[in-house]
């Protein structure tokens, strides 16, 4: 009897629905080769279904809907002529990651063949670490709001907000990456010149951690000369952990810095798996390319690869992120133009999952 | 009789000490070569002598002691292995931008003839932004504190407070400047939907300033992506405007993406000149590299030229970012390393001092 999976599908909105069908093609490809299945329920939580029937993104039962499943492959949501973002993203994504205490988001950052960095110089090997973002709390507070409406004296604040338990796990879990890696290095970014309460708490517990990781190389960038580094000396970093927005910028930087954002995959874990993990692509809804079947859905896919990684499937996991690279290295005339092809989102993922295949 | 300006500089500490003096000596080039002087004063508040002596960053009545000065040259400030960053950050220079009410943060990135781009094909031309920075409140506020200090439950939170008074003349200081350049080209950092108060908040008064500037076409990044872009696509941006956190970012890191941060200058302006405004290069002090004269003087000697400008000598700022750009492009052998040279700090300073007075 062959292993089964229950995955929730959730393609959300614009290029969203283009690269997921991708996605689903090359874990089906990944399953027949490595001999489990895959039980796959779609779901419609998006802006442009869901939202337009329900006025709300989600069911108010979303947590026993989805709570069950083994994992959420989830594309992208957000269509803001229609719901401003902070609306689409909290009433979703955003709800999804803190209900389901996914509070590690796992972002690999590489240079991989076939993709041209835009920095010069770079090679494969050159670019290759994991951001580790906090992704449940930190500066994505929903506590503030605004006073003297419509005055001179209007003012609104907003409160970031980092907890004990918060910040350790997240640091503890960016650490054993670490132990676990050859270079053994990892990097906490900060800004605590600047941001002088919650930013020094941040390295106060970094620095604790650190001292039960003898083995680890552990440094702190401030992130505004950390995003300089990234592209002035991308070779040099590993592990980097960061607060939920500060990750937020590196993991949308990183992968600039080794040619597009349109390959890179992410993982939004609950390490405890009281939960589903959810995987996504960094990017977003891209409404200004979506419906043109242009979108590259290598991000999709490699999310997918995160995912069987995480079910227990690495044996899978890894021959797709070799396929991945094989097709972008060996097969110019299947990319996308983001990574300078000519190609669809459709003839792209066909190619990788023939080449899984294979 | 000639014109005389009163300047107060302030080294301060590490490379600052070695940037200023080449500072001045440009600036003493260009009085001379322009007819006009300067009386300078300078004061030893830095981690080094003035907190080391009296446990704090600034005398009680540094606001009369500085506050008369037609302008503040300033180095930088920070000594970690001595004081805490955010002590002598907050006790210095932080105090002083706010103190003194220097609500515009300018920040010039330009790639210069003689520089190499870390980036793949960039030419001088293709990288020429203004970043404009809130320079007095949002994301660096001092506003928060702990609660169950040493136990389970500690949590630490930190306000970020933004006020209509405060984006908004923020906000049309950057539409003026985009309104008189050529391109009319604005783009605002936001990061809305995430941080889900506040930067709301900012979209609208962004939203309602563009209202008033027909001319200029303006649109609004996520600051994820907006990192990313400015190392995919440098070329499309013309003036940015961005909160205090975002506008640091984007301002080490579009410096980076123009070569090096030891080249960019900064201006910390009050606009209605009700106290001086301070300009220092965007580097900081760089304890690792301080002391062993290697450090690039041009972020200081540019920001003597945007001193200059601010001053009512356009004349002679023109001719210092001229004489700057001429020794980069005509004289490798001084360039420090940064630059991809071997020469020092004193020699780079040397050079373009020589070059204005040419
Ligand atoms: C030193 C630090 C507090 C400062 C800032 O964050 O403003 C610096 O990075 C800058 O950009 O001027
Ligand atoms: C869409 C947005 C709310 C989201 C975030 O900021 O977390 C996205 O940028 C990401 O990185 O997953």
């Amino acid at each position: 009897m062959s292993h089964r999976y229950r995955i929730a599908v959730i393609p959300g909105d614009g290029i969203g629905r283009e690269v997921v069908p991708e996605g689903v093609r090359c874990l089906a490809a990944a399953a027949q080769a490595h001999g489990f299945e895959f039980e796959i329920a779609e779901f419609d939580f998006a802006c442009a279904d869901y939202w337009l029937r329900h006025g709300e993104m989600l069911p108010p039962d979303w947590r026993e809907v989805l709570g069950g499943f083994d994992a959420i492959f989830f594309g992208a949501v957000g269509w803001p002529e229609v719901v401003p973002d902070h609306v689409s993203l909290w009433g979703s994504l955003l709800q999804l990651r803190r209900g389901f205490d996914q509070y590690v988001n796992l972002r690999p950052v590489r240079l991989l063949r076939g993709v041209r960095s835009p920095l010069r110089d770079r090679q494969p090997g050159d670019i290759d670490f994991l951001v580790v973002r906090e992704n449940t709390e930190g500066e994505y507070s929903s506590i503030g709001g605004r006073i003297f409406e419509g005055t001179d004296r209007e003012t609104v604040v907003q409160e970031t907000v980092m907890t004990r338990i918060g910040v350790d796990r997240v640091l503890r879990y960016a650490f054993d990456l670490a132990a676990a890696r050859p270079r053994k290095h990892l990097t906490w970014a900060t800004k605590s010149n600047g941001i002088s309460i919650t930013m020094p708490y941040w390295d106060e517990r970094a620095t604790a951690m650190a001292q039960r990781y003898p083995d680890v190389t552990a440094d702190k960038d401030h992130i505004d000369i950390l995003t300089a580094k990234f592209v002035l000396r991308p070779q040099q970093y590993d592990v980097v952990v960061a607060s939920n927005l500060f990750g937020d910028i590196l993991s949308d930087l990183g992968p600039a810095c080794a040619g597009t954002i349109g390959i890179a995959p992410s993982a939004n874990i609950n390490p405890d798996r009281t939960w589903p993990s959810l995987f996504e692509p960094v990017h977003g809804s891209a409404p200004d390319i979506a419906g043109r079947g242009i979108a590259n859905p290598v991000g999709q896919i490699w999310s997918g690869a995160m995912m069987l990684d995480h079910l227990g499937e690495p044996a899978a996991a890894a021959q797709v992120v070799a396929a991945i690279e094989t097709v972008l290295d060996e097969r110019p005339e299947v990319l996308t133009p983001d990574l300078g092809g000519s190609g669809t989102t459709e003839g792209l993922g066909t190619a990788i999952a023939a080449e899984i295949a294979a």
